[in-house]
């Protein structure tokens, strides 16, 4: 279990998550759900049909037509309508925390029973005993251990089916809802918008590749094909004449930040025409992205929406938008206004 | 630049590639080209007209007709006809040298005037003055040497570029033929005939996935996001505000041998329904593939046309079959004989 350079970025995001989870709370209560939806009266033409009409919709609709009219000198043949979409805090929430947190820490308490030795034994000892500062006590290298016990030591086979039994039951502990509820339904619909223009949408997140393809066909119509994410190590094993492909403890490749356009090229091996983040970890993929000839796309989801999510950008431990911010109107990035934009969050 | 592990068996595998060089012989002459076509008289069905009807005909197309008919019991749904191929030695042919190799050659005499060090300095030398006895004494490390000369150091953009232009005017040492022509026409019918019953059809090969994603569009209709292959590491820079990946001397990923599942995971996320190999290269893949539940195909492509290609099999220096062909039968995976299954090999 090693971890070097730019893994050791992710992993202090990750343990900066961990230290406040018993802090974070949200600022708007759970009885300001469902959405508001303030602006339903306003004409709703069918496309982005939970989009204001504003700048940001309007940027979106502007592109997609640009690149789609064949008298156009914008205009990209179909197979090349690449899209990308980060995940945590753009296609769903990610606070408290980023919810395959909470993922690894339920984890840890299911196989609890196999491991009597983590009674004892920090960081699994705080997890069990839900003292979380002690967990975050224990720093990067804790952090890891947790993260390669609840993520490691399977199949692929088995990894997918603990994946999916979890995201059956499992509720987020401040809005108890399923966390495959606590999408964006503006988003939802520019995935289906881009669809039907002939785009391949992509997931890439600094995720675990095999933590998000077990659900996201059924939740954003992305087939697993399309999806970039951060990885372990698997090795493939022939037991009592079966192949498997083994999830061990050793880091593959981190898809955040400069990682994001190396995933891409990895995975994709084109330059996508549209990208949307929300974080500062997204920000190489937006540049790599907008950077291309032709007309690109580069879209920031700004949370400013405390009643109906959560708002944060600058300071934030989670999704910190600085950069982004700073330099999106001079980059031409077009930043979404949740607060604004949005008439509604998550769908009903 | 290191190498270790299971690299070091991709290397070995090149390594016995260049040592042979000089010394490898077509056992047929050019003028046994083009394909005799003996079996063009047979009646020729639509599907697969480059095939003789014989078994291994009837076993591809007995698949297709059981996984998409709803009513059968093995019915697959669209999104899940996931198909494989190997291509070096099962999409085109690999004699006397993996290709890849022609182009890391002369690539290397290319830019040998902007690096004057090589006249003297082996295995660069030995390249240069035709002397691959030379550059093969120069051993794993000089090959490697020679592939990271010639595969890194310039952009994605930049090796994209290179290796269009490479393709454009290379030609076959012994068949004096452009590369892209020696693609077997029965296996781009395979490609045909599977997309128009809704597979999906991906390259997993040992060679480059960035030396393959420039043509393969073209040669085979795949698009580069479903090629997975062996790779360097990249690195996201921004130079005079531009942002670039540039490729840089560490290997990332063998994907050969039991690295062919790992890399179908890690492009794929889903295990495929059918697989096409020719060698023990392809044995994991096939392997993984077929152990899958519901009906599975696997084919070998072996190279038995001594007249119209090359013969070889067990004792080969590349594409070597041993275990496969022991093992085929018992495996339930269908033996292609070129030489009596293929009316043609090449496109004409």
């Amino acid at each position: 279990m090693t971890i070097t350079g730019k893994r050791r970025i992710a992993v202090q995001v990750l343990l900066l998550g961990i230290s406040v989870l018993g802090l974070a709370c949200r600022p708007g209560g759970e009885d300001s759900m469902p959405a508001a939806q303030d602006s339903v009266a306003e004409s709703s033409p069918p496309a982005l049909p939970s989009w204001n009409n504003g700048a940001a919709k309007q940027a979106i609709v502007d592109f997609v037509a640009r690149v789609t009219d064949p008298a156009n000198p914008d205009f990209v043949p179909e197979a090349e309508r690449i899209a990308v979409f980060d995940n945590d805090g753009t296609l769903w929430s990610e606070r408290p925390v980023y919810f395959q947190l909470f993922f690894a820490i339920d984890r840890v308490k299911a196989l609890a029973a196999d491991h009597p030795e983590w009674k004892e034994k920090q960081p699994f000892k705080g997890v069990l005993e839900g003292d979380l500062e002690a967990v975050a006590a224990t720093g990067e290298h804790g952090l890891l251990e947790l993260v390669m016990a609840s993520h490691t030591g399977m199949t692929t086979t088995e990894f997918e089916q603990i994946v999916k039994e979890w995201l059956a039951t499992a509720r987020h502990p401040e809005l108890d809802r399923p966390y495959t509820e606590l999408v964006y339904q503006p988003m939802l619909e520019v995935l289906d918008y881009l669809r039907a223009h002939g785009f391949k949408a992509y997931i890439v997140s600094g995720g675990g590749i095999e933590f998000m393809r077990p659900w996201v066909e059924e939740v954003y119509g992305v087939s697993p094909e399309q999806v970039v994410g951060s990885s372990v190590n698997t090795k493939f094993e022939v037991r009592n004449g079966e192949p498997v492909l083994v999830r061990i403890p050793e880091i593959d490749f981190i898809n955040d930040k400069e990682g994001k356009p190396v995933g891409i090229n990895s995975h994709i091996g084109r330059r996508p025409i549209a990208a949307f983040g929300n974080s500062d970890g997204d920000f190489q993929m937006l540049e790599w992205t907008t950077a291309g000839d032709g007309s690109r796309l580069g879209v920031i989801v700004h949370h400013t929406d405390a009643e109906r999510e959560w708002a944060y950008d600058r300071d934030s431990h989670v999704g910190r938008l600085d950069r982004g911010l700073d330099e999106a109107a001079e980059r031409g990035w077009v930043l979404v206004d949740m607060k604004s934009d949005w008439t509604t969050v998550y769908p009903d």
